[in-house]
């Protein structure tokens, strides 16, 4: 299996901390975004979005780091970290697509807007008031709940960690969240868990 | 089985098509915006996330639409709207993420800022920079397929109709998309699916 990814990119940690979790072997290729690599027509025709994480395997290609999770998930991940069921799926489906929408831009936007200048998705006062959406959602669920679906980690934690963990670098302190800062432990605890 | 929703929100539509199209009977309640209803204590805690849609299904509470969509097909698809096997699953899982972003963002939220003057992540030229991958991402798929996933509709398709067909009130207009327009009256051609 090939992941192309890089190392600054939240998405494509997350697919590396699955991949780390259940112990696959993978060759992970970075993408230079300095030189513009994800947006080269080699890469296109790869992921024509233009983005990191993609992963390949036996011949498959799969774009989106939600995508990629339930993939990894899916194969091979035996049913632990994406139940078979209708209401575990669709619980799980509810933390990624927070991942993906509050997530994306409340957080990992002001962080990119933060770090490099970019501003794609609003001002940093609008990034804000989308971010706290999302922790206050997360914190909600994790006042009485040690993971975000179910009773166990499923790839609901692994997709909304990766910048939770980073909220701070978007200017959003986490002391306000102690349940999430505790289910940030709980996670990194995990066995396999990689270092950023 | 009761769905929250409101007329306005094409999040909503994209569970009334599902609902539609799988003939299950299902009580709409419509949630006042006007009056924020989905922002009430009452509300927030069917959603903490503070939005439509919801379903209620059994005693199951289901939020966010690429949730509902997930458990309705897993729960009474029968495999046909979500695919099982890792590879189709993830294939699908690619346009709920691109909905639940690039639609949300570049599609919905410039929607929302022409009709309502709300604008909460960016500027019109910003939203439409994002539309415009999520609609160049479309039509390259749609270009050689019939669907957005495998060779047979799905709930991506679902998922994306809805913002994408109201594009042109994002003052995105669908001429230069060719595939997708085919495609958005190949899903309106569906058994079932519902008029807006």
């Amino acid at each position: 299996m090939k992941l192309y990814m890089n190392r600054d990119s939240g998405n494509s940690y997350k697919v590396q901390v699955l991949i780390s979790l259940l112990k696959l072997p993978c060759e992970q290729i970075n993408v230079d975004f300095a030189t513009k690599q994800h947006k080269t027509p080699e890469f296109l025709k790869l992921n024509p979005r233009g983005e990191v994480p993609v992963i390949e395997d036996d011949g498959t290609v799969i774009w989106d780091s939600a995508a990629c999770l339930v993939y990894l998930a899916r194969r091979h991940g035996g049913g632990q970290w994406l139940p078979d069921d209708a209401a575990g799926m669709a619980e799980v489906q509810q933390w990624l697509a927070l991942a993906a929408t509050e997530g994306q831009i409340g957080l990992q936007y002001t962080r990119r807007g933060l770090k490099l200048g970019r501003w794609t998705a609003g001002t940093l006062e609008q990034g804000h008031a989308v971010g706290r959406v999302a922790l206050a959602t997360l914190e909600n669920r994790l006042k009485d709940h040690d993971w975000l679906a179910g009773d166990h980690p499923t790839i609901a934690d692994v997709a909304c960690f990766a910048y939770v963990e980073t909220a701070p670098e978007s200017k959003l302190p986490l002391e306000p969240y102690p349940h999430i800062v505790a289910w940030l432990s709980r996670c990194k605890a995990l066995p396999g868990w990689p270092a950023r």
